[in-house]
């Protein structure tokens, strides 16, 4: 397994300061319950592309003087967050599909789509004739788009391979792109997100294990390895044969689980140790009891319910009992969205939590759906200096402003890097 | 009544010739159903401030040589569209009320929410507390982002005064914001938004016939006469009233009507030929042909839904029978919505529009919402050339992506005025 390329990154700033002071409010970290931590007329330090000191500006300011520092930003008015992470994506694609979205709008069922060619092995074409570049300056196009929507660290799966030489090669993109990228990419190999064209599922599931995951290894990119769980694509014992044997090559596994049906994903993810089981609309009380004692996260994925126009998640089951839950864009052709302050306003339209429940799923709930345990996702001493700076008076505003980006500053390991 | 302003626009060009060419695909105007004309690989022209040609590119290009134009831009796999116009909007306003936004999430009832001292009046008590120039400055931050989402006509009313003197500085502070942004603003005095704290209806309603209209008339700002018809605020005798002595003073009448409770806005919409009826959430079959045979214009508003988790209006049952609907934002602080890109996949994702209709909806059906028939809202012969261009293959996406900005560049009467 790989080190974090934290070290490597072309963003990393040695012996530096950078200061951003006077915040109307400044996001800590998690608090003790589901919320979080906020700071009024704050201030943080960041040395070295890490966090030394989050306080009152005062006192902030009384041990690193802006006169020291390389960079300032005067936050005054304005609110500053912990960078979003991004912990469920499909970034990494090519071709169009918005003729689907016309389609199901006028009624299209699933299976008229796949009649037509449509879903998701139209996509599997479109990435196995792409080339390399393609598939770089695509997943390079998002990123962008992702930055200056305040996401500093995002994961990207592949599964628009299904064959060894085409998953590969999607790794490769994935790790291109992140090497150029200000955001901290996490590459997930998921060989497992549907079965090719013709074949045996059985077959398939052989495929990955004896083939594909060997390969992935080999090339010594994926931190993760994901199944789609789901009816009528990867059952439970498939998905298990495949998370553990991911497992035994060092991949953390994690799992789609429960999306239209439950088949016992959550009872996978809790004995292979998965990082986080995601989807859970069809989790009872049971499957989440079984995901909180095992120490998965929930990741729930409101815009693809919102896209669907299907019910949302049950993420208030899991708050009510004093759980965190961890959100993400699920970004893919058929869920085109890449703003994680989006996914807060559906996270509190959709599923009533709060704005402060939504950032920290968008922060320090979704580092732990990455197996992040730096201090990701918050602005505490020692965490890197991942730092939004949002254009509003306070923090609710991410979730309250439905449709425009609040994200006036974005800081990377604390250089400013989109503004 | 004043004439259009967009003679003395500062953005408007003279004796200049601005052309976009090579477009991906370019929405002309409305076809004879209720979609589009969409043009592939197509070109406009624009000849001081208005559309002189629109076509093939390389017919345009025949006519209006790239070498002869002061300005060009190569829209190659790019999409362009009539210039945004959102016909509904409460945007001047002051102070914040995000905080509502979390009680109502955590269970507040509206009931509560009053008794907090929230709701409307918290913003009319914030609007009669602000100065002339911070009322122009916050509705200018709106116009700014309103405009880089594509919007180059955006009706803004008042009703937040509820009393002549402030609601005449609304007045004002709209017409100063409108003439020195590219955007138009459009007037609508809105006296009747709301009864003031410990007023009688009837004798506010009195006031606004017999105090704020003349005032208003006489200050010669205002275009639009709009009343909130619902149970509990004005009812349809109320409604009425208002709409006919705004008439009388010229101001062409729109309403509010069958938000919460169909009380008969539909009629006094047919009555008193208004031009558009707005919100219609409870309106039934026969509500709908009164508005359609008066040639009212159906204006529906899912922000304001989806902010409040409700249901949504009945947008297809105009439109399968053959009728268009226009969409706005209804922007305030209730529904923070500034993106009539993000209005078109609410449409799309919730009303079942599609992203066709839904441009439609926010393009020439919302200049009809707003009686203008000088093709605004269209790119054909004669029109102002009010277009964007989206960074996007076509104009599906527009609705197909959920949350990000995909407008490049903004022109109005010609002008580059955003990129
Ligand atoms: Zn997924
Ligand atoms: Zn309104």
């Amino acid at each position: 397994m790989r080190e974090s390329k934290r070290d490597e990154s072309p963003t990393a700033a040695n012996d530096t300061l950078t200061v951003v002071h006077s915040a109307a409010e400044l996001v800590v970290g998690p608090d003790d319950d589901t919320g979080l931590v906020v700071s009024e007329d704050a201030a943080f330090a960041a040395v070295d592309g890490r966090v030394a000191a989050v306080g009152p500006t005062e006192e902030v300011l009384a041990d690193y003087p802006l006169d020291d520092a390389e960079t300032t930003i005067d936050a005054t008015g304005k609110t500053v967050l912990p960078g979003f992470v991004d912990p469920h994506t499909h970034a990494l694609f090519a071709g169009d599909r918005s003729d689907e979205f016309v389609a199901k709008l006028q009624g299209a069922t699933y299976e008229e789509i796949l009649a037509d060619g449509g879903g998701i092995l139209r996509t599997v074409d479109a990435v196995r004739e792409a080339s390399d570049g393609e598939l770089v300056a695509n997943l390079t196009t998002h990123l962008d788009e992702m930055l200056a929507h305040g996401t500093t660290t995002v994961e990207v799966k592949t599964g628009y391979g299904l064959d060894t030489e085409t998953e590969l090669r999607m790794l490769d993109a994935i790790d291109r792109a992140g090497e150029n990228h200000p955001v901290d990419v996490v590459p997930t190999f998921m060989g497992a997100h549907a079965v090719p064209r013709g074949m045996d599922t059985d077959d398939y599931v052989e495929e990955v294990v004896t083939e594909q995951l060997p390969a992935v290894a080999e090339q010594d990119i994926a931190e993760f390895c994901d199944v789609f769980c789901e009816r009528g694509v990867f059952d439970a014992d498939q998905s298990r044969r495949i998370l553990e044997a991911g497992r035994e090559f060092g991949l953390t596994p994690k799992i789609h689980a429960d999306e239209f049906a439950a088949i016992g994903g959550t009872d996978v993810a809790a004995t292979v140790g998965a990082a986080s089981a995601d989807h859970l609309l069809h989790t009872d009380d049971e499957g989440r009891e079984t995901l909180v004692e095992a120490g998965v996260t929930p990741v729930v994925l409101p815009g693809t319910a919102f896209g669907l126009g299907a019910a949302y998640a049950d993420a208030r089951a899991f708050l009510d009992a004093g759980h965190e839950v961890a959100l993400a864009t699920d970004f893919n052709p058929n869920c085109f969205a890449r703003s994680m302050g989006f996914v807060a306003t559906l996270a509190s339209v959709g599923m009533r939590m709060t704005p402060h429940e939504a950032i920290r799923g968008i922060t320090s709930a979704a580092a732990s759906a990455l197996g992040r345990a730096d201090g990701t996702g918050t602005l505490r001493p020692g965490s890197p200096a991942d730092a939004v700076v949002l254009d509003a008076p306070n923090a609710t505003h991410l979730a309250y402003r439905f449709d425009t980006n609040p994200v006036s500053t974005v800081l990377k390991s604390g250089v400013v890097v989109d503004a």
